[in-house]
């Protein structure tokens, strides 16, 4: 009784996620769902990503976070449109949230829109929000074996982006301990290793999010 | 409808931690919640906490992951007995895992049984495990808006340790904010600035532990 009401719930999501999908695909735009760990770095990569593309690209954010709103006027500050999603408590984004969000931003001029989800390595993962990929964000500090420990996120993902590798020095992480784990249980996912703040890696990781579907080719603009 | 399913669930929960109080009080055991995200250093607070207290007091473990024994193992290393939960995915230990653990433990002979429950700083904050006090670690690198965009772990704690202040010179992290902001949260929170690495800290986080009912009080032992 009580696993039959969570399939509906779920079932709702899903019902309205494939309405996203068509939204998003209707106006020709990638929608990235970021994932990760609080302070693994969803905001800095997102940040990064924006001032990446800027020229090539018009990207918008929807930011979901449980409370305050300093993520969204982080992002506002580069100048592009945000959408802030207070969950109010709520462990993640789901895709009615998304949907009232798209609604609110001009589809027709965005190219891309990253979505960055609640920090939590766990409950994202189950909720489909209409995303064309989906993007974890780990960290150096958090340490190699995260991969193993919440495996369900890390088995979605189309894209694991490690962050803070410029404080590799300070921390015992083994790189390809955190790579190969990954490669194991997940052979599809790209791998980027980054620095937010000195910007090492953000280069391979941007040209991944232009390589990718309904975005024109890179080289072809 | 489903909001009262969900009511449902909270309220079993609530019962089987009643009985979880019951059974720790009537074997003069302190049991600590130790909450917090992943990679913020819960299994190395635990296990400097166990070596800084083993002289005076006996520590069991209930370790709660989603996947892998890694952390139970580190600890069991310690000579100590340590019941593993593992969660098959779950994003929270709940009383009923709890009290299966607590059945499986010689609680005759523990003073503490420390709670590791799953990386996660928002879900595992809802359930009651019938624990003496909850305690949420929070560490340098993931930077010190934590306690503002994850409140209610935090105005439930009753103590809130700061690990990793080793790495403070590589990130960006204002201690004197993070303080204040739980203080204003939750003023009743004991604070405390450690690292398990080098060790700095942990005694005055140790006394916090041993001067706690139901324990003989620091110094009369």
């Amino acid at each position: 009784m009580q696993i039959k009401v969570v399939e509906k719930i779920l079932a709702a999501n899903d019902a309205i996620a494939a309405e996203n999908r068509e939204l998003l695909e209707k106006n020709g735009i990638l929608a990235i769902n970021i994932m990760g760990s609080p302070g693994a770095g969803k905001t800095s990569l997102a940040e990064q990503t924006i001032i990446a593309l800027r020229s090539r690209l018009s990207t918008a954010v929807i930011e979901g976070d449980i409370a305050t709103r300093y993520d969204a006027e982080r992002l506002a500050a580069l100048d592009i449109p945000v959408v802030h999603i207070a969950t109010g408590g709520e462990c993640h984004l789901d895709a009615p949230m998304v949907k009232q969000a798209l609604l609110q931003l001009d589809l027709a001029a965005a190219d891309v829109v990253l979505i960055e989800n609640v920090g939590n390595l766990v409950c994202p993962a189950e909720y489909d929000l209409g995303q064309g990929k989906k993007v974890v964000v780990s960290s150096v500090p958090e340490g190699h074996d995260k991969v193993e420990k919440y495996p369900l996120m890390f088995r979605l993902a189309d894209a694991v982006v490690l962050n803070k590798v410029d404080t590799l020095d300070a921390f015992d992480f083994d790189v390809q301990r955190f790579e190969a784990n990954l490669k194991d249980l997940n052979p599809r996912a790209a791998f980027f290793a980054v620095s937010c703040r000195t910007g090492q890696g953000i280069d391979a990781w941007t040209d991944w999010i232009r390589a990718q579907s309904p975005l024109p080719r890179a080289g072809e603009g």
